[in-house]
């Protein structure tokens, strides 16, 4: 039951996260603004969700779903070393800077709205 | 039909990263070290991935759906922040600078790797 929740969320978080790439995609710019937003937006709701402590299916279903399939690591990652790779230097710098420093603030800012 | 594979393996990547993450719990450690080698392996994964252009049904499986709903970033800013509240400061800076400074490599090297 509880990987069913797991599953289901993340399904719906990834689709979610896909779609607004999608969407991104169109604003001609080299700076990936819907991961940055994807992952700031998602570390606050976790954040919140952390602080709230609602039942464990709804954390589960939420957090370790829907927030999973969300936010991503991996594509950051692979956006920054594109960018380094491109030699677009200061945009990783600052794609880097905001997302490793705002990610952090919204996510306690989310918990201490949550609390 | 690219909504459902990206949907399907994003259950399976948050599955595969829940069952994972109740494995490490068994550790007793304040480190949280399913999530770091979580992030580093997807990140690594996803580099590959990008490095080997494959096909577009099996980059949006494996990439955006599979390591998407596998890796996390809100968790990660999650745990940074309960870490900073219960000022573990050395395991806090020390989770950060490991993860931001590995992650950004081990997606480099599986770029790399793939090409």
């Amino acid at each position: 039951m509880t990987i069913l929740l797991v599953g289901l969320g993340a399904a719906l978080g990834a689709i979610l996260r896909y779609q607004l790439t999608r969407i991104g995609n169109h604003i001609a710019s080299e700076f990936p603004l819907m991961t940055f937003l994807i992952n700031l937006t998602g570390s606050f709701c976790l954040g919140w969700l952390t602080g709230s402590q609602l039942s464990q299916p709804v954390t589960l279903f939420l957090g370790v779903g829907v927030l999973g399939g969300y936010t991503t690591f991996s594509t950051l990652n692979s956006e920054l070393s594109q960018l380094w790779f491109r030699r677009r230097y200061h945009i990783f710098f600052g794609y880097w800077l905001l997302t490793y420093g705002l990610g952090l603030l919204v996510a306690a800012a989310g918990f201490y709205a949550g609390l």
